[in-house]
């Protein structure tokens, strides 16, 4: 077994970056455990560990807005993977921007920039 | 005070992701506490927090490369920090290539794809 990512204690958390494989749009950062890491690897389809639910969770697997694995990168460390990645349905984040990073700092604040794809409340069940 | 990003706790760590604001490339990610997001709001150059060191680190202090910050994002959770970057002496990395994501997964391993810009041995000084 390849000793890249660090993956040294199965339950370490390491981040990791979805860009966009053709525009360079950074979408989202999310975390994987090696259980992510290997799931990851075996579909070819982004896989995390969600923190704040404590399981698996396979990026899309409510939406439907999967990330289909282009490349897979890992730094001078080997504590941080970088995934370029093909967003189906155009928006990798819950809120329904294209990228997570919908808001820019302006000096003072920060701004929402981003542009929203879709509306969450039509894609995401509110019941569960 | 903005309340993003999510330093609530001034000890909290965030990944900050730092991506070249010319080509897009994703060139490190390093973490930031209150006091580095403060330093490099007030002086424009990326700081981030030395884990490994236990203190503040401005990016390139003892290089030269330092990260000239051109815009600056926030994601969804507002724990993520997202800096597009201009990178003085075109590495990020320590190890002399362009980008800490200079290895890149081949299905079985990790091979070195990175273009390495300068021989690390040549910038930083072995005694310290």
């Amino acid at each position: 077994m390849s000793t890249l990512p660090d993956f040294s204690d199965a339950d370490r958390l390491l981040p990791a970056v979805a860009q966009d494989v053709d525009t360079g749009q950074v979408r989202m950062l999310a975390y994987m455990n090696r259980a992510a890491w290997e799931q990851t690897l075996a579909t070819g389809e982004a896989t995390y560990f969600s923190r704040s639910r404590g399981k698996l969770w396979k990026k899309g697997e409510q939406s439907g807005h999967v990330q289909r694995v282009r490349e897979i990168y890992v730094d001078c460390d080997g504590d941080t993977i970088l995934l370029k990645v093909e967003q189906v349905g155009g928006a990798a984040c819950h809120k329904g921007y294209q990228s997570c990073f919908f808001r820019q700092w302006d000096g003072k604040e920060f701004q929402s920039v981003g542009r929203r794809v879709f509306d969450p409340q039509q894609v995401y069940d509110s019941s569960t």
